[in-house]
């Protein structure tokens, strides 16, 4: 794919700020102050800043020429329609892309953030060059998205890449919709912590949830503790089951890991590539990449900005 | 999609027979005589006669434009170059797109079996005017083929679809690559009758293997056998954890699945959409279908004609 010199701006909604940047091929040329979500009652009053801040970036930047925005929750891509967003009060069915157009006269993208980071990862991170792309956020719970064949693949609701809700034991724990083995009740970083507490306790060692949080577990792990290890090669195991049983599906180049566990480094990415290539066949294991992201907080702009910039 | 009304051939390459037969839109006009596979030593020998049989069928049907050849093994699609096929002797590093179409002048396509099935089902067959369709054969082994945005999704070392090689159990039984909870040890022909001497066996029933084919065990099911019954809810369970996790990740149109367990009919199917459907969130569900595949031995034909058709 040819290299885009196109300047467009990105706009990572999160649940409690919203931050825009301009872009320029792989370049953030600048990032503006955040949006504070509280302070704007509602989806007009939020959009309309959003529109002041594009108008004012676009007095430096005249070459802008598209808007994308990505947010946390469920998109009509289509149709740049937002469902709803759980953790930003009264975002329930709103024309975002068509209010946002209207306002600003440019052409806008509205994304799923799963979707922005790996696009992300594709066009100008860690996957750069690569056809086929899995990118894995992993935090509270496991966002994922997919570029197949060059192109962000969004399934037929705009719902694909949901990586946390697929099983990895078909009589395990339930997820949030009752799905047994959901993977994100096994890596999610409360289910980490919580089986961390029952390790050490096993172990005669009393801890609490603060001082089992993945990076305290790292760390300690870098620090040569047995138990701490023991439980990374058991994520390991059940993050690199999810991983293996999509490669044997997809056959993808690679797959991107972003958020708070993958920066746990070699500790996490080492016994993970072990466990991933010991349950793949040698075809699907030698062409397949485990990176870490390259992109972190300012993922969500950059691959907004790229997916408007390919889109016009 | 438009409804191509070219003429083309599809080739079904088995472990003991070549089928042939034309096709124009989605019309299977004639099956030529199987070639088997035996009688022709080598692969220059057996495309020699493919290439005599062509030219026969355009003696009758010249507006043949293109032809397509599924086989049992790993293929280089782009180069139309068969890497391997274990059941056929001497089918090493065959390069069957250049001889064939030497032989011919005509354009030659060579793909997977298990993606011509799931083309013929997307074109022609169940999953006709979707866009997102997941192929599934259920045998022996358990093969799969994706249709992704309206096309044939390949992987990057065209090996996607691997369906029965995905984990259903973190620390379940080894598959064929070492691969805990490997799908196909849960599911496949042979795995379904060992179980059901066992679950028989724990009921004080003594059956042996070939009473437990799953025909015989759809049968027991249909004349009211609970252990039956309960055997096939087992089986659906194993089945639709591998189905639910690839809707979570793909969020497709539909699933068809064909091949032996299938043909159990409402028997499997019934269960196996009770599973599903309580492994998925409603967005994910509500645009799902689960089908039977409309094609059983013709699918290869029909696929392959259909897949080479629409690439001229």
């Amino acid at each position: 794919m040819a290299e885009s010199d196109k300047t467009s701006i990105g706009i990572d909604f999160g649940g409690t700020s919203v931050k825009l940047g301009v872009c320029r091929g792989d370049e953030l040329l600048v990032t503006d102050e955040p949006i504070p979500t509280t302070q704007f009652h509602g989806p007009a009053a939020l959009i309309g800043e959003m529109a002041a801040r594009v108008a004012k970036l676009r007095a430096t930047y005249p070459a802008i020429c598209a808007i994308g925005v990505g947010v946390p929750g469920l998109v009509d891509f289509d149709h740049g329609f937002v469902h709803e967003l759980t953790n930003v009060p009264g975002w329930k069915h709103v024309p975002l892309k068509a209010i946002l157009g209207e306002k600003t006269g440019l052409p806008v993208l509205v994304e799923n953030d799963a979707n922005a980071m790996t696009y992300a990862e594709f066009r100008h991170g860690a996957a750069r060059g690569l056809k086929n792309v899995i990118g894995m956020t992993l935090g509270t719970g496991i966002g994922g998205g997919l570029v197949l064949d060059g192109k962000m693949f969004r399934g037929s609701g705009f719902v694909a890449g949901e990586i946390g809700q697929m099983s990895i034991d078909y009589n395990g724990k339930p997820g949030h919709y009752g799905n047994l083995g959901a993977l994100e009740k096994y890596t999610g970083n409360q289910q980490i912590a919580e089986h961390a507490v029952l390790r050490y306790s096993e172990a005669g060692i009393e801890k609490d949830m603060a001082e089992c949080t993945p990076k305290k577990i790292a760390d300690a792990a870098q620090a040569g503790d047995d138990i701490a290890r023991q439980i990374w090669a058991e994520v390991a195991d059940w993050l690199g089951t999810a991983i293996s049983s999509i490669a044997w599906l997809l056959n993808p180049d690679a797959f991107v890991i972003g958020g708070g566990v993958a920066q746990a480094g070699d500790l996490i990415f080492n016994p993970l590539k072990n466990k991933v290539q010991s349950m793949l066949s040698t075809v699907v294991w030698e062409r397949l990449q485990i990176l870490p992201a390259r992109f972190s907080n300012e993922a969500g702009i950059i691959g907004n900005a790229a997916l408007a910039a390919d889109a016009v």
